[in-house]
């Protein structure tokens, strides 16, 4: 197929959907990537682009010609523009935006002024505002008469003669009304809306919160400059939920198509901090070399309670972070949770105190080895619950992410009071010193 | 406000939206719940019960009077009331079901009767239907005449006579077109459906991936049985994301509302199966009792290379239960990933083993042990990279779900890898027998 036959591939691509496209570009060798698009010519839809990863759009616009770029990007609609440009480099991004109409290249330059992740980056421009002296009639008429509509659109909005809101009106509403209706009776003052500065998270919460299909956005003066549809929150609500996923597990942003070597460096760095957190522990143990000389059984045991902890703790630790993350845990409930917490630590470091040292004393014939070993573990389960719970609070008071930090600083916590514990406890219980 | 003061608690509580007043009754106890609901009587929305977490919602219908709650689901949309009823127990459902009339309550257990998490319980069965032949005019007018329409809907369905869907219209392509044409000349035909049997992760990732705002459903006969909404998926993608989250942490469906028992009890699961895995790996180390007792530094230095290769494998694991949750992975790339995770691997593996080396060269002063650690490093993130890669594979193989049973076992091979290659290298090179 890759040979050059034009006509033909244009007629096997030709009825995808631009999700499938993209998925099938994914799939292609990075050079015949830009080999299938410039076959396909006029016949790209460019927003097959957004549907790829990050690492294979950037990639591909950089192979591709800048006028075909620069073209199929003036075609698509301003969120979607938004979403290509802003991984290119500045240069790039200047070169594709010179090409464009004044009017466009302005409304697209602000998008990207708003930071990343912002409801201003998720925004399209495009949208129908119109003042609450109109009727249902004139706006029908207005649809009906006018080329340059948005592809899409779910709601009408109602503007100030200063193009401050006043609220929208859902189409469905429009259909209902009579036509010498005045769209200013019909409205929906009552409608949430967000900064053009707000976080990404923050919209999708509201969305999910309040159950909505698309919500104005507004600037600093209460002026309407966009609109966010629920399709395009679908994508980042999956992503962010996500992105706590990877940060707890210390895979950031990777995709499935990045490089072997970026990879590996992206890993490597969460590894190398582990690697220091396992060294302190090491270190705790290496107190004790004695005790272990000793009681040869130690070595084998006390990584069960450490670990044990660990677990427990990375329990609580996921609930911590994403009651705080999807904000569940405020200041009306935070005693509660935190109590929660340790009650549950508790109750399970009680159960598995007595398991362990039921099953030391069994394995090893010795009651006071099983002492010993469920001592440690009721107090490193409890630690551990304190911890999981006390970090990511910590760590969101100091406005940090706490999906990102907390698992190091939890597992640490875990290792060194576990092997601190066994240890300690047998030192002292046998009177090694 | 708890006191009885009918008036002033609506007057309070009445223009709130329901997801706020739903975080109220959360933050309430759990007997002042029902209180307040009869309070405000006719003026709660039980809408409002959508919102709350499952245990909270369970607890409180159980509090309430049935008539109550019948009158109240009876104002609901479809989709609202089953997602209330679903958690009821059967006599519950007939209870509430036998005080609607014939044809809601037959529509209802319809729902009710399609699997949990299928397309079948997310759609809902309020929609408008029309003819091809219909103009745009007769849609519009049927539209303002009609008292009893959905309460917010974003297209209109265009059916056969036997009502099988032919293809839908979005509201803005009825507002864009003349009265006179007929519904069947601007129709979109390509649209995708789901069956009401699908799984909702499914439905959510065509939303994701078409970018949709509604989506029609079909049942086996391809009739138009109801309609998923957007903002529904938007629920259902955050709580997906999450399931795996949770999975993955052994922390399952728990809620912050829950009961200490409740979650004691559903975390204690999780960490037995752990407990015995990690009785598993203190029984490697126990085999090489005679090693430790002759280098006692060996008892801090394993589990540096046991929880180094779990973390690495963690890395690993957690992007291929998300590439295989979001079918990124699929027959094409399988082999592609799997080479990729296993370079990845390989290097780290490289770098740690050189790094822990040297540490441990530098740290006891001596070369061999530095070896014996470095190469058990080397051995354990392969080891690790393949068990990461390969577990979630051969789970989802065998229609597991790989978010809730990887975890365990590729930390079970991590550390009984990881203690054996140290202390079985170590008992080789040192001759110790």
């Amino acid at each position: 197929i890759e040979a050059a036959d034009a006509a033909g591939l244009a007629a096997l691509v030709g009825d995808l959907h631009e999700a499938d496209l993209g998925e099938i570009i994914g799939a292609l060798d990075a050079d015949e990537r830009p080999l299938l698009v410039g076959l396909l010519g006029d016949a790209f839809d460019f927003s097959t682009l957004v549907e790829l990863d990050e690492s294979v759009r950037v990639q591909l616009i950089e192979d591709l010609p800048p006028a075909t770029v620069a073209e199929g990007v003036r075609d698509l609609d301003s969120d979607d523009a938004v979403y290509i440009l802003e991984d290119l480099d500045e240069a790039a991004q200047d070169a594709i935006l010179d090409t464009f109409p004044a009017a466009e290249r302005l409304s697209l330059e602000r998008s990207l002024d708003f930071p990343e992740e912002s409801a201003g980056r998720l925004m399209q421009t495009e949208f129908i505002a119109v003042a609450p002296t109109w009727t249902v009639g004139q706006v029908i008429d207005y649809c009906r008469e006018t080329e340059d509509l948005p592809e899409d659109f779910y709601e009408i909005h109602v503007v100030d003669p200063g193009f401050r809101l006043l609220g929208t009106v859902a189409l469905d509403r429009i259909l209902r009304a009579k036509r010498m209706q005045a769209v200013g009776e019909i409205v929906d003052e009552d409608r949430r809306t967000a900064r053009a500065t707000d976080d990404r998270e923050d919209v999708a919460r509201i969305f999910e919160r309040y159950n909505l299909i698309s919500l104005p956005v507004i600037d600093d003066e209460d002026r309407l400059i966009g609109v966010i549809t629920a399709d395009d929150v679908v994508d980042v609500v999956m992503e962010e939920a996500e992105e706590d996923l990877r940060a707890l597990a210390g895979v950031g942003d990777e995709e499935i198509s990045d490089t072997v070597w970026y990879t590996t460096r992206n890993r490597f760095l969460w590894l190398l901090v582990n690697l220091f957190t396992a060294f302190l522990a090491a270190g705790v143990i290496g107190l004790f070399e004695d005790t272990i000389a000793k009681i040869v059984a130690l070595a084998a045991l006390a990584p069960i309670v450490a670990g044990q902890g660990g677990n427990a703790a990375t329990q609580t630790m996921t609930v911590a972070v994403r009651a705080i993350a999807t904000r569940e845990v405020g200041r009306f409930n935070i005693a509660r949770f935190v109590n929660r917490e340790i009650m549950v630590s508790f109750l399970n470091g009680a159960a598995f105190a007595l398991l362990v040292g039921l099953a030391v004393w069994g394995w090893y014939g010795e009651r006071q080895l099983g002492a010993v070993i469920g001592g440690a573990m009721i107090v490193n389960l409890i630690a551990g619950g304190l911890a999981g719970v006390a970090i990511p609070l910590a760590v969101d008071k100091l406005n940090g992410d706490p999906a990102v930090i907390s698992g190091v600083f939890v597992t640490t916590v875990t290792d060194c009071v576990g092997f601190f514990a066994v240890l300690g406890l047998a030192t002292w219980w046998y009177g090694i010193v």
